[in-house]
């Protein structure tokens, strides 16, 4: 794995001097095409073993580039802010939009390597924590992006040398830690989990590109110009379009037999019984969130539904019953622009919760696999594969001890006319009925079909759906509130 | 001042069960409204005394109103991020956009109060703070934020006999504490300092409304109507067109003497001199920022000057003494729709850094009194109170050791030229000279104005202006350097 990184690369000064100016003005005006096209944002991983240069190298990317267009992050230690959401949280928040570049200093392998050389986790969480990321890089080129992954490598001997040459100079000693040290003396125990991160995660989208680290000039002219040429090709090819879906399609709908119609529409919930239950049930969720182990929770509610299915109300009926300062609702409207220049996704993770807190997102991410799919805003292999990368969303939030709950309320058909109908005699202007809202109409069958699909797909053990007969608006309201008080009560009680 | 709130307000049940739902339904129209038409913010402070009712009053409009177009900041003890920067960070992070409602349990009125009651400030620090948080206001509402600030009172004996109503209850007994109990105990002392307060910030643009806080339906119906009022009047007003300048105009330029053409721009630094004065000052800086006294400290720079000036390689001398995750270089370009639905400064807050960072803007809030000004792209009034408005923004950077730090970079209309002409030459892109750049060209003497306006009245001792002779690059890159390794420097020392 790392042969071609120990042959001892070297380049020397002359050619060195004679390349680098040439490098740095293609590399500048690279990165001015990148900033004025502006359609895909440049994610720069630099990893590798102590002593072997990641910093010269993240430092000379910025003397190189403009630093205008170019945002370097350090990954230290997280705050504490970051420590409250799950650990993804503070790469989404520092990811580059469209036409910028962002070099990141450790990375999403840093501390899953980290955690297995010191022993904190077995060779299966590595590889679980190594699936997660591929998984997120797939997503992330996906979505556009373009991902360089550096690994400078050195040979045991070679950062030997090296970290005692570093002690030497007075001007460099104080780069030489205790902890470099320590990490030396396990170098091989590194090496095999090293070369069996390379092994795999080197992807077809992202694969890693190993850097002999200890000749300056022959890693920093490599570096260079590996983002060069990478930027350059991304560039050229990013005219063509390209939306070939190679799956075979979804479950047709042959019998018409939807898990929406296996709902029973008729249930209700009288005026006098749904008070008591009202009361109570609120009471309850108020109590839960005033419960001193919910400060170690996280909730995040979902609330999808047809057009008229009685969602605000029943997000209303939740926030009643809690602290304002506890929770937080997000109307998920059209993307703003900064949003735009960033993964589909990127909206929804700035909004989550730290400890204690319940966000309540009225529509959600699931318009990806709804709207944007019935409506042809995405191409069809962009709604394919959100399926997966959602779930790994939810599955990243309900590790980080995130009770996610996710309502789909359902109306019939008529109902809905009734209650549109309705809203066109009220004044009101919020509650207006638009154009939009009969055409969504129209397209009742398509939509029931990518509800289904929904479900099959992203109802998981973890973050199940909850689907709500909401002909009823007594009824829904507290089932929604029972299903909400289970899941907080449960996850409380699997606390340590 | 409190005296109508003492008289013992009270509404019966029946008069509050009838006007309730008009009051409802007649806010979540205002709030629609608004969201729609979506000119301006509106910005609710809930204060008062212990037991008053704050917390109700924040649910009860969380109840009335609709939560998707509203967010309430509960404004606890600040995060560690929050502590690394100024305190009105997080107050700017907070801020709703326009078209929404912010409500705010506890404010830039909170510590004031609380630190002058227990002793920890003197009256006239308070005064001081008091006028901050008045220029802050008059700076929002100037910017089109509708400020409601809401106080609920207690008289002496009320509270007593609330709080123990609270206590005796075991479904609200949590929410009396053992500070509640020592705030009461200093009742008189509170009582002095608030209505001082309310005395000193109660202005034309945001008045104090003192509530009577012990019946409940008073104080509801009292704050939903003033809220509904309030938005209603200024929904109204939105459409009428207002830029009234009252000021008289600033200094006219006589004998066209300005404080540009005192510079001597002949001052130069051969090449020899240059490269050992940048090792020297790159050392310099580079060690400066490894102190680790450097932790307690923030940098932030910028750079503002004539086109063509040489900005972007004076940048580039900087960071190239700096470790890439210390800094960050932000470019100014136009504001994005999020950043536009904000007050002004809004988008240069969101980039304040941490403790031991460095951030260079590269262009800065100064375009407001600048290109804003001389291409009348707000009003004479807007760019006239941004010198006060700026001055107040670097004040609350420098108390919190931040160094702010200023560079003009001048150049002559005849090297502005010789660089225009000479960058037309050069192939690169990123180097265009574009129609902008000559339009601003002609406009050269109402830019000199301008400058001379904003040296005049922004230079302060805390954060001056450094004037730098740009025609030889050499001479203005030392220049920059040596006064950033200046200020840190003395800064340091500074530190206790």
């Amino acid at each position: 794995m790392f042969e071609s990184a120990e042959l001892g690369h070297k380049v020397d000064k002359a050619t060195y001097d004679a390349e680098v100016p040439k490098l740095r003005e293609a590399l500048l005006d690279a990165q001015f095409d990148l900033a004025e096209k502006g359609k895909f944002p440049v994610i720069i991983l630099i990893g590798g073993v102590d002593g072997a240069g990641r910093g010269e190298t993240v430092n000379l990317l910025n003397e190189w580039m403009d630093p205008r267009f170019l945002q370097t992050h350090g990954m230290g230690d997280p705050s504490d802010e970051e420590m409250e959401r799950p650990m993804m949280w503070r790469f989404w928040r520092a990811l580059p939009p469209k036409g910028r570049v962002g070099v990141f200093m450790g990375s999403w392998y840093t501390w899953p390597i980290l955690n297995r050389a010191l022993g904190f986790t077995k060779a299966a969480e590595l590889d679980q924590s190594l699936e997660r990321a591929k998984r997120l890089e797939k997503m992330l080129t996906d979505e556009g992006a373009l991902i360089i992954k550096f690994w400078l490598h050195l040979s045991k001997d070679k950062q030997e040398k090296r970290l005692k040459a570093l002690e030497k100079n007075p001007k460099t000693r104080w780069r030489v830690t205790k902890r470099d040290w320590d990490h030396f003396k396990r170098y091989d125990k590194f090496l095999t989990i090293h070369e069996s991160v390379i092994r795999h995660t080197s992807t077809a989208e992202a694969p890693w590109i190993v850097v002999e680290g200890e000749d300056a000039r022959y890693r920093g002219l490599t570096v260079g110009k590996v983002i060069l040429e990478a930027i350059r090709k991304r560039l050229d090819e990013a005219d063509k379009k390209k939306t070939s879906v190679r799956a075979a399609p979804l479950l047709p709908p042959i019998d018409k037999l939807n898990i929406l119609e296996t709902l029973d529409l008729t249930q209700k919930l009288d005026k006098k019984k749904f008070e008591v239950a009202l009361e109570k049930y609120q009471g309850k969720l108020s109590m839960l969130t005033r419960d001193p182990r919910f400060r170690q929770i996280t909730v995040v509610t979902v609330f999808e539904g047809n057009d008229a299915a009685g969602k605000g109300g029943s997000i209303r009926r939740i926030t009643g019953a809690l602290e304002a300062r506890l929770y937080q609702v997000v109307p998920i409207a059209a993307p703003t622009e900064e949003e735009r220049a960033q993964p589909y996704l990127w909206r929804f993770w700035r909004h989550v919760p730290r400890k204690g807190r319940v966000t309540v997102f009225d529509r959600s991410w699931y318009g990806r696999v709804l709207v944007e799919r019935v409506e042809n805003f995405c191409s069809e292999s962009d709604w394919m594969r959100a399926y997966g990368e959602i779930n790994d969303f939810e599955a990243q939030l309900t590790r980080h001890n995130t009770v996610v709950v996710k309502f789909w309320l359902t109306i019939s058909k008529e109902e809905q006319l009734r209650r549109f109908k309705a809203r066109e005699k009220i004044g009101f202007k919020r509650f207006k009925i638009t154009e939009e809202d009969w055409r969504n109409r129209e397209k009742w069958d398509a939509y029931e079909q990518a509800i289904g699909d929904m479900v099959d797909r992203t109802s998981t053990e973890a973050a199940p759906w909850t689907l709500v007969e909401a002909n009823d608006k007594n009824f829904a309201r507290i089932k929604i509130l029972k299903t909400l008080c289970q899941r907080i009560e449960s996850a409380m009680k699997k606390l340590k």
